[in-house]
C-alpha cells in the first residue's frame, strides 16, 4: 500500500498541489477535505463524496487550537496520525497537509476571521470563539490550497453555513459541498469525540438522534415548536444526558429562529454526557 | 486615448485577468494598486512602481464605506471616475476594477478580518473599525484579483503593515511592495483629502512635514524620545493645526511603542485642521 505524500508546509503543499491544476476537468481539479484527523467512517464520506466528483483529493489534518476554550479538549483531542494516513491510503487519497501549528500559525500572528449572521447563536453561546477558530483556518486553508472543491460534513451544520458565508462573503473561488451526517447502527451522529464515551453513556449517546426523531414526528403532527422542543429537552434529561445545551428548530438556510413550522427547517441538538458533548441535526 | 477597460465585479474582473496569468514572468504577471480613487501624483506613483516590475496593471476604484465611521466623511469623499480613468489610461493601465458596494458586500453580508499586531494603538484610537474594513476589504481583493504584486503606499503606513501582517498570516500568495510617499513642493504628503483644505488651511498643512524634521532633528541631537515628541505636538499646534491625535514614535517593523531611539524607527503623526484630519509619516 502506497501511503500518501505529507506535506507540513504551505509552500510544499502548494508545490505538490501544481500538477494538479489545469482547464482539463477530465485529469485536473482538487478537492480539499479539511479535518481535525482521528478520521472515522464519517470522514471517509466526505473523502468518497470529493473522489466521485473530482480527479485529486487532498485531506488536511490539523487540530486547530484557536477554536478550543482553554477549559475544552484541546490536549485530548484524539490524534492518530499513523492510522489516518493507512485510512487514507485505502481510501485512494494521494496528499495529506498536516502543519505543525508554527506553521499555520506564525510568530507574530495577529488575524481573525469572523462571520457573524450564520455565525451568531447555537454553538457560539457555549463556545464564543469556536467561530472565529473556524472561520479563520479554513480561509487560510483555502487560501494555501486554493481547491476546486472543499467538501464538509453536515454534523457540524452550523459550521457548514458558517463556511458557505464567508466563501461568499470573501469571494473565496471554491465551490463548497455538503456531505450528509454518516451515523452509527443505532443513528449516532460519528464523532471523533465519541470516543471519549464509557460504555453506558455511548448507550445514553445512541437516544439522542432518537429523540430528535421524535421531536420531528411531533412538529410533523402539529405540535407546536415551544412544546416540541421542551418535549425534547425534558426526553434528552429522561434518556440519561447531564445537560441539554441547546434543542432548536431554525432556517435552514439562515439559520434564524423560527417561532412557526416552516420549510425547509433544521433541528439542532447540543448535549452533555459527563465531559464529552454531542451536536447533532437534521432535516426537517 | 484607449480608456482602460472598466468592471465591476469579481467573476468580469477575474475573466479579464485570466490572459496574463502563466509561468513567463517577461509577458504574465499581475500588479494590483488598490485605490479610492480621487487618484492623485501619490496613486500614480504606486503605478508607476508597479509597471517598472509587472507586466500587466490593474487598479481597483472603490470607496470603501466599512472603513469609514459613522461621523465621518464617505459621502463627501472625493469621487472622480471619469478624471481618474484619464489619468490611468495615461499612466498605461489597462484594466480598472470598480465595483459597486453591492458586489463587494452582497445581502446577508456578515465577514470581518480584523488584524491586532501592528493594528492595535496610533489610528484604532481615532477610528476603532478603520482596519477590520481596510483588512476585510483588502483580503476580498487580494482573493478577487489574485495578483502576483500588490502596491501600497507608505503614507498609510499603519496600514502598509497591518496589511503585510494580513497576507503573512493567511498565506496570501501576493508580494506586497511599498511605494514611498509622494509630497507636494512644501514636504505635504498627497492625499485625496488635500482637496478639502481651503488656501489658508493649506498653509498650515505645508508646516506638518517641517515639523516632523524637526522632531527628527531633535532626536538625532540626543533629545529624550518624551521631550522630542512633546515639542513636535506643541510646534504643531503653534502651526495653527487645531487638534493633535498623536506624535508618535515606533518600531518601524511592528509598530511597538520606543521609550528609547533605537532604529530603525518611525516617526507617525495625525493632526486636524478644521474638519479634516492629515496623517503622515517619515523614517528615522
Amino acid at each position: 500500500m502506497t501511503l500518501p505524500v505529507l506535506v507540513t508546509t504551505v509552500a510544499e503543499l502548494r508545490r505538490a498541489l501544481e500538477p494538479w491544476r489545469g482547464q482539463d476537468k477530465q485529469k485536473n481539479g482538487i478537492a480539499l477535505v479539511p479535518t481535525m484527523g482521528a478520521l472515522h467512517d464519517g470522514h471517509l464520506a466526505l473523502v468518497a463524496a470529493a473522489r466521485e466528483r473530482i480527479p485529486h483529493v487532498a485531506v488536511s489534518i490539523f487540530v486547530n487550537p484557536t477554536q478550543f476554550a482553554p477549559y475544552e479538549d484541546f490536549n485530548s483531542y484524539p490524534r492518530t496520525l499513523e492510522a489516518d494516513r493507512e485510512k487514507l491510503a485505502r481510501a485512494g487519497v494521494s496528499l495529506i497537509f498536516a502543519p505543525f501549528a508554527r506553521e499555520m500559525y506564525p510568530d507574530g500572528f495577529a488575524t481573525t476571521v469572523s462571520v457573524k449572521g450564520p455565525g451568531i447563536g447555537l454553538e457560539t453561546d457555549f463556545r464564543p470563539h469556536f467561530f472565529d477558530g473556524v472561520a479563520t483556518i479554513v480561509a487560510k486553508l483555502l487560501i494555501a490550497a486554493a481547491p476546486d472543491t472543499a467538501m464538509f460534513g453536515e454534523k457540524d451544520y452550523q459550521q457548514l453555513l458558517v463556511i458557505r458565508r464567508l466563501v461568499q462573503d470573501l469571494s473565496l473561488p471554491v465551490e463548497i459541498v455538503a456531505v450528509p451526517i454518516a451515523r452509527e447502527a443505532d443513528g449516532l451522529a460519528m464523532s471523533s469525540r465519541n470516543a471519549y464515551l464509557a460504555p453506558a453513556q455511548r448507550q445514553v449517546a445512541g437516544q439522542l438522534n432518537r429523540v430528535m426523531q421524535d421531536v420531528i414526528t411531533r412538529l410533523a403532527r402539529g405540535t407546536g415548536v415551544v412544546e416540541a422542543l421542551a418535549f425534547g429537552t425534558a426526553a434528552l434529561k429522561e434518556a440519561g444526558f447531564d445537560g441539554v445545551d441547546y434543542v432548536a428548530l431554525r432556517d435552514a438556510e439562515t439559520l434564524a429562529p423560527l417561532a412557526a413550522m416552516q420549510k425547509p427547517a433544521r433541528l439542532l441538538v447540543a448535549a452533555r454526557i459527563g465531559k464529552t458533548r454531542l451536536i447533532d441535526n437534521m432535516a426537517v
